[in-house]
């Protein structure tokens, strides 16, 4: 509000970023995230390393943002199950499966952008915490759901409930646990998911 | 068999080998593993290099022998709580957080021994295996006591109960696991286990 202009270079400036993004997801994608240096990002996308400092403050931020779109696909995605008009108790189950297969699929298909988001849940950056933040939000709801529909019990605090259901998960959820269990990974989260399910019996 | 005399050299033998491992792990949780050769050792130790190759092939063989009695420390805490006269629903709950409690010590107390047992998960030693083994063991004892007693369901079969059980509490139990959560890893441990009691309610 201060700056006159901002509100006018504003679309600019968010579509100039979004190709940014996009030109260092591509290399990242191919290259890796740990042997890229912003000035390599800055030749690739063919701009120079001052003008992307000006939209990303590291090469984290850029690394961060990277990320930010794909987990954000995979949030969107339970969500869309989430949406779907059929029992809490499938819901939740299908919920997981899927994001399973999600992080299998980047591991096995995207390994390099499995690698950022592996970097990112052990070096602690914001953007897992968001994302933790949106599976919650959706495992609440189906929760809540189930709950009110007496699919599921309703003494446990649904804090509680919420907060163990995602720890619960984690040896098929978080890159790093998956990394150990590939060859299981599948039937790991059937199991898992069927006892989240039973623990929520009434 | 074909040696007359391996019977008469086994307990001597047997007993230089109990000292070696003392040794070395006296040595390693002070030097940590990765940083330490076999020469090393050896010096330390006050023996040949050549002399503790006769006993271990090679320093993960040694790794190994020094892990194996640490974990097999942690499974027998886990045994005297399960042999307890108690219901099943308060041994398994009491294992849980005894495994918990003896992995936090360990990495607060015992880091270079922690981060064996830490390389020893990630590079999958067999000492983990046993260590798995004898976990579960532990828990489909308990399982099907719970069972006898009436105070859990019968329907899921016992062997999708346990691996599924084990699979849920591996964020608290598992080295690399616990590493990501040391902050609130007790908490963690108490919401798992209510988490695992509830799914193995009648």
């Amino acid at each position: 509000m201060l700056n006159p202009s901002a509100g006018q270079r504003g679309p600019v400036e968010h579509e100039r970023r979004e190709q940014i993004i996009e030109a260092a997801s591509d290399h990242l994608r191919h290259y890796g995230y740990t042997k890229t240096t912003v000035a390599d990002l800055a030749k690739a996308i063919g701009l120079s390393t001052a003008y992307i400092y000006k939209f990303f403050e590291s090469k984290r931020a850029i690394g961060e943002a990277v990320c930010s779109i794909c987990l954000g696909e995979i949030a969107d995605a339970a969500r869309a199950i989430a949406d779907e008009p059929k029992p809490a108790y499938d819901r939740l189950r299908r919920v997981f499966l899927e994001l399973t297969r999600r992080g299998q699929q980047l591991f096995f298909n995207d390994r390099k952008l499995h690698d950022i988001v592996a970097a990112a849940v052990s070096e602690d950056w914001s953007v897992c915490d968001n994302h933790d933040a949106a599976i919650l939000e959706v495992v609440r709801r189906l929760v809540r759901d189930g709950r009110k529909a007496g699919e599921f019990e309703r003494k446990t605090p649904i804090d509680e409930t919420c907060r163990a259901i995602m720890l619960a998960m984690e040896p098929v959820l978080n890159p790093i646990s998956l990394e150990q269990r590939f060859d299981t990974l599948e039937e790991d989260a059937g199991l898992l998911a069927s006892l989240v399910l039973r623990s929520l019996a009434p």
